[in-house]
């Protein structure tokens, strides 16, 4: 590892883009004939094959999850803080797999690969897939790796509805499912918030009907504004009150305080349109700057299998009955600011998992940061991980 | 008042457009030459002048809160559950006022407005105006109808920042000052959905720099769209759940039932972007109809009024100081599920009107509407405001 790395990093990792030509059925009942898998692993498989951790990503997350792709790279993957030696999730005990998902723009194949039929795009005609879909090409690439059962699939967010598909469809498949700041399915108002970000993308007039690498465009005000939906949602009231509220600090100490995080960006309103408080400010940049990388379409298909997402599908709509037949022993994690997916939604699980007669560990989080706490390295989340996996390396490093 | 109206509406009204000569100097510094405001009073004033309420409206409000302006209405005025004999604000007690606010679109000079100096509409170049110089508006419209006091003004969230500020800039011209769903400002959130709104707007390619009417265009999407986003926070997760979640009724009575609101429009998922839930067809259809009756540069004004208003600009950030001169008494109401203007927020004015030892009753309703039960006959809501108003009818009415 490059010195100029952290010592607890993965340091520089290569992604290695696998092709799989047995046609995939979808749940839409299409099919896809053949697709590539962008993946990055971690760590190194032991002997008995036995210490795999599948890590599955979130809805604008791909297979780099950990370390750097080349020296001068600015940021390592998105879950670093979670995954290298020494971290909860131990490359020094565990071999960590990653992948990006069907239908992402990180390299598998996704709206902005080329369709074999048609030798152009797929753009829009990139079938839906399906939470269960990804889990269906993720036991495929397991068996390309020679792996029988994996020691944990992880996830946040959507990752962890992959986790909760995988304890569901493939019980015998893992030995542990953790799932962090997940919901057992969306609700009407996430469902709501994620339309609004998708006709956001569809009315930009550089959206062309998903058509836009043809056109040699990109509908990146619409991106940029669904990504701006979505962060709101990400972050917590509290904690956007603290990032944008420094100014209140200096008011006079008599005064009855509150934070309402009004921060100006130049010191005084503008009377105009034109921005005038910081948290506009920072959701402009961070729509502009996930606008640059990420693809209107692949946008499109995450917020469909989030909404689509229903593990209760197939068993009357009772979660318990989803559960009956699983294998593996549950941790589930939620944080006490997630108003995306807050923890009533995470114990509604565990309570299915309870009447199922499941092995499950709970814990909630006090924690400011809203949903984005599932990324963030906060102390008692880092630690509760890292204790858990240590009994997981156990069992399957003896 | 015809038949065919319930007999306690105020039946049929007629708006009046009030022409004002004296400019009107706006915080920003700009200034409006002349303007006109559209009015609408339902009772009569008694011979002491001393029985008229003010009404605000919020942000997509107008003059016309209660009765009809036709026999042929589908609909009475905004706030007719509130506003008629007998109802909570008495048409046979109290001579009610109502107005549309300047920059508004429902008849008072606003954006749509010829500019007299250019002789084409105003759209862009209509100034930012604030609640402080709609109040100032408002007590010019005062004068005209020879009040001297109110006995009280009212207003939900945009409306009750109207009333806050009446008992700050004109502390003898009102009796009671009663806000209901408010806030003392907007948080960094609140700024963060009106700032996805604004850009839905002014991104929409039929925006053209506001200047759509010379253009003979409209943004309709771009307004749609924000207020798709508004509607979400106007309701809470529980009622959109309820609301959009019959089918989790039929779930055999051994689950676990969760309602997540997830009915489908058509029976069944699409796998394709076409809406698959009705709350995306609600939203839709709400944001339609939205955009069909109200302009958009009208709307990113309304936003930013409510961004900018504060206070305590002139009293070093401290709320408890801002009412140090306020002669009225207060009523505030909050409901519990308004996730817009939780509780938490409304108690800050009442903790802040405590320390100025003045006189208020507050009261926390349960509701589980979200912030748009301010407009709605929640029995408690209107109960408790009809007693209220009993009492300050026979303070001014003796």
């Amino acid at each position: 590892m490059p010195s100029s790395f952290p010592e607890n990093s993965v340091g520089l990792v290569t992604p290695q883009c696998l092709h799989f030509d047995e046609p995939l059925v979808l749940r839409s009942g299409k099919r896809i004939a053949s697709y590539d898998l962008m993946v990055e692993t971690y760590g190194t498989l032991n002997a008995a094959r036995s210490n795999a951790i599948l890590v599955c990503h979130a809805l604008s997350g791909d297979h780099h999850a950990a370390g750097y792709h080349k020296e001068s790279d600015s940021k390592p993957g998105w879950w670093d803080n979670c995954i290298g030696p020494g971290k909860p999730i131990d490359t020094r005990k565990f071999f960590v797999v990653c992948l990006n998902n069907l239908g992402g723009c990180a390299g598998s194949t996704g709206p902005t690969s080329l369709n074999p039929e048609t030798g152009t795009f797929y753009g829009p005609d990139f079938p839906v897939v399906t939470v269960r879909d990804w889990v269906n090409s993720q036991a495929r690439l397991m068996d390309r790796l020679g792996i029988v059962q994996w020691a944990a699939v992880i996830g946040g967010s959507l990752g962890g509805m992959q986790v909760m598909r995988w304890s569901i469809s493939y019980p015998e498949r893992l030995r542990h499912a953790i799932m962090i700041a997940v919901a057992p399915k969306l609700s009407a108002q996430n469902i709501a918030f994620n339309e609004v970000a998708r006709q956001s993308i569809t009315a930009d007039p550089h959206f062309h009907d998903g058509r836009y690498l043809e056109h040699g465009t990109y509908p990146k005000k619409g991106v940029m504004l669904a990504r701006m939906v979505g962060h709101i949602t990400y972050l917590s009231d509290s904690a956007m009150r603290e990032k944008f509220g420094k100014a209140s600090e200096e008011l006079p100490s008599e005064a009855i305080k509150s934070n309402f995080g009004r921060d100006l960006r130049s010191g005084k309103l503008s009377f105009g349109l034109d921005v005038d408080f910081q948290v506009e400010s920072y959701l402009h940049y961070q729509g502009e700057r996930f606008s640059e990388r990420f693809d209107a379409n692949t946008y499109l298909l995450m917020t469909k299998a989030l909404d689509y997402f229903d593990p209760t599908v197939d068993y009357d709509g009772d979660l318990a009955k989803a559960f009956e037949h699983s294998q593996c022993r549950f941790l589930l994690m939620s944080f006490s600011s997630d108003w995306r997916f807050p923890p009533e939604r995470t114990r509604e699980i565990v309570n299915a998992l309870l009447k199922a007669r499941k092995p499950v560990s709970y814990l909630e989080i006090d924690a400011d940061q809203g949903h984005d706490a599932f990324l963030l390295p906060v102390p008692r989340y880092m630690q509760a991980l890292s204790t858990y996996l240590a009994r997981v390396s156990d069992e399957v490093n003896r």
